[in-house]
C-alpha cells in the first residue's frame, strides 16, 4: 500500500509561508514527521504560484531530499514545473497527475516516459470527469493503452477515480469505490490512488467520514493513498484495513502499532 | 438497514444474572436503551441454561415487549424454545437462524413457516462452513429454494456469512464480505446480516478492527448487523457508512447524530 504523505502542500498557509520564507528546517520537519508517521512517498505541491512554482517545487524536492529517503510524488499540473523537479529527484518519482486530456498529456507525457516515472492516472479525459462507471473505466483503459504503448509498464500506472463530495452528489463515493473495484479486476497489475478527504467536504465530522471511507477503499481493492499519515485516526483505520484485508501477516504491522501506542479506536 | 441490539444475551454475565433473577427492571432498562440508541430489532438470548432455556426466553421477550415497541430477534437453536417465543410476540419477529443442516431446518423451517417470521440463514450445511466462497454461494442457494418452496418470500431471508477471527485466518474477512457481495447482486430481494466481533478475536484494539469491517461490509453491500447500539464507535461509524453508501438520503440521519452529540470520529 502506498502512503503519500499530503502536508507539504502550499494550499496549506503555513507551508505557503514556509515555501515563500525557504524555511528548511520548517520543511525537513515535515517531511520527517510524515517518514516517521508510516509514509511511503512525500508529496510535494507548490501550485498557489503560478509565477514561482518551478524555482518553489525545485526547492521543496531539494529540501525535502536532504531529510528523508523516500521517493517523491511530485503534484503539479505544469510540464516546465515537472521537468524542473524531477531531475533533482534521486529515487524514482511518482508524478502527480496525468489525464486524458489531450493538451495535458502533450506536456506530461514525455516526461514521464523519459524519466521512468510512475505515475497517477486520473480516469478523465476531455469530457470532463465521466458521471458513470463506464465512462470512467472507457477513459481509463484508454489512457493505460496509450501509456503503455509508450513503453511505461502498467504497474507504473496508478489509477485515481477522483473523490467527489457526497454533499453535492451522494453516489459518487461508491461510484468510485465501484470504479477501483472493477479497474483492480481489469489490471491487475496496475495500482490505484486517491485523496480522499474530498468526500465529506461540506458535511460535520469530516475524520470520521474520511476514515470509513478509507476502510470502504481498502476492502474494494484501492492500493494507495493520498493522507497525513500524521493524523492517527486515519493511520489507525488503514492498519486495521491492512489487517482485514489480509495485507498484513499475522497482524504484525498492526499488533506492534498498538505496542507503539500509535492505535486509537 | 437492520440494527439487531445484541445486548440482552445471557452469554453476558450480567444479562445471566438478571433472567436467573428475573429482574424485569434491568431487562427493560437493557432494552430501552439499545432502542434509544437505534436499534431496528431487540435480539433475546437466553441459550446458556439448556434446561431453563424455554422458560428464560419467554420472560426475556414478555419483559422486552413490555417496554419497547420494537420486533425481536430470537436467538436460539432450540426449535421447542423458539415455538414457545415466537408465540408471544406481538409484532413479526426474525429467527436467528437456520442452516441448511438437515436436524436443524426439519425443527426450526416449519415454526418460521407458520409465523411467517424472517430468518436468517446461515451459509452452511451438514458439511459445516464452506472454505470457500462457491461452497458457501451454493449452501445459500439451497437453502434459498427450500424456503421459498415452503412460501417464505425473498425479502424474508437475511443471509449471515458467519465471520471467523483474521488472527487464526486472514482470508477469512475478505471471503465473507465477497460472499456477502455476490449474494446481493444474485438475490436482490433477499436480506444479509451478521454480528462482527467476532473478526477481531485474539487481536487488540477490537473496536477499531469492528468498526474498520463494519464499514467494509457496508460497501460490499450489507443489509443488517448484530451489534450493541450502545457502543459510539460503532454507531457513529454505521452512520458515516450509511451517508458514504448513499443510504442516508442528504446526510440527514448522520447530520442529526452529530447535532444531537452522539457521533465520535
Amino acid at each position: 500500500m502506498l502512503i503519500v504523505g499530503e502536508r507539504l502542500n502550499t494550499s496549506r498557509k503555513r507551508i505557503r509561508r514556509a515555501v515563500a520564507e525557504r524555511d528548511e528546517a520548517f520543511v525537513r520537519k515535515e517531511a520527517s514527521k510524515q517518514a516517521a508517521a508510516g509514509a511511503t512517498h512525500i508529496d510535494v505541491n507548490a501550485g498557489t504560484s503560478v509565477q514561482e512554482e518551478a524555482d518553489d517545487l525545485k526547492w521543496l524536492v531539494e529540501t525535502v531530499q536532504s531529510e528523508v529517503d523516500l521517493p517523491l510524488c511530485i503534484d503539479t499540473a505544469s510540464g516546465a514545473a515537472l521537468k524542473g523537479a524531477i531531475a533533482l529527484t534521486q529515487k524514482t518519482p511518482l508524478v502527480n497527475s496525468i489525464t486524458g486530456e489531450v493538451e495535458r498529456k502533450a506536456e506530461i507525457l514525455p516526461i514521464v516516459v523519459e524519466a521512468g516515472a510512475d505515475v497517477v492516472a486520473l480516469t478523465m479525459d476531455d469530457s470532463g470527469l465521466p458521471e458513470d462507471i463506464d465512462g470512467r473505466l472507457k477513459a481509463a483503459r484508454e489512457l493505460l493503452k496509450e501509456l503503455t504503448d509508450l513503453g511505461v509498464q502498467e504497474s507504473k500506472v496508478h489509477f485515481d477515480p477522483l473523490i467527489r463530495p457526497i454533499s453535492t452528489n451522494p453516489e459518487q463515493a461508491m461510484l468510485a469505490i465501484e470504479t477501483v473495484r472493477q479497474l483492480r479486476a481489469e489490471f491487475p497489475e496496475a495500482g490505484s490512488i486517491c485523496g480522499l478527504s474530498n468526500v465529506s467536504f461540506g458535511l460535520p465530522k469530516r475524520h470520521l467520514l474520511n476514515r470509513t471511507y478509507l476502510a470502504m477503499m481498502v476492502a474494494a481493492g484501492l492500493r494507495g493513498v493520498i493522507m497525513d499519515p500524521t493524523e492517527p485516526a486515519m493511520m489507525s483505520t488503514l492498519l486495521a484495513a491492512k489487517a482485514l484485508a489480509g495485507e498484513d501477516q499475522y497482524s504484525m504491522e498492526y499488533i506492534t502499532a498498538e505496542r507503539d501506542g500509535r492505535l486509537q479506536a
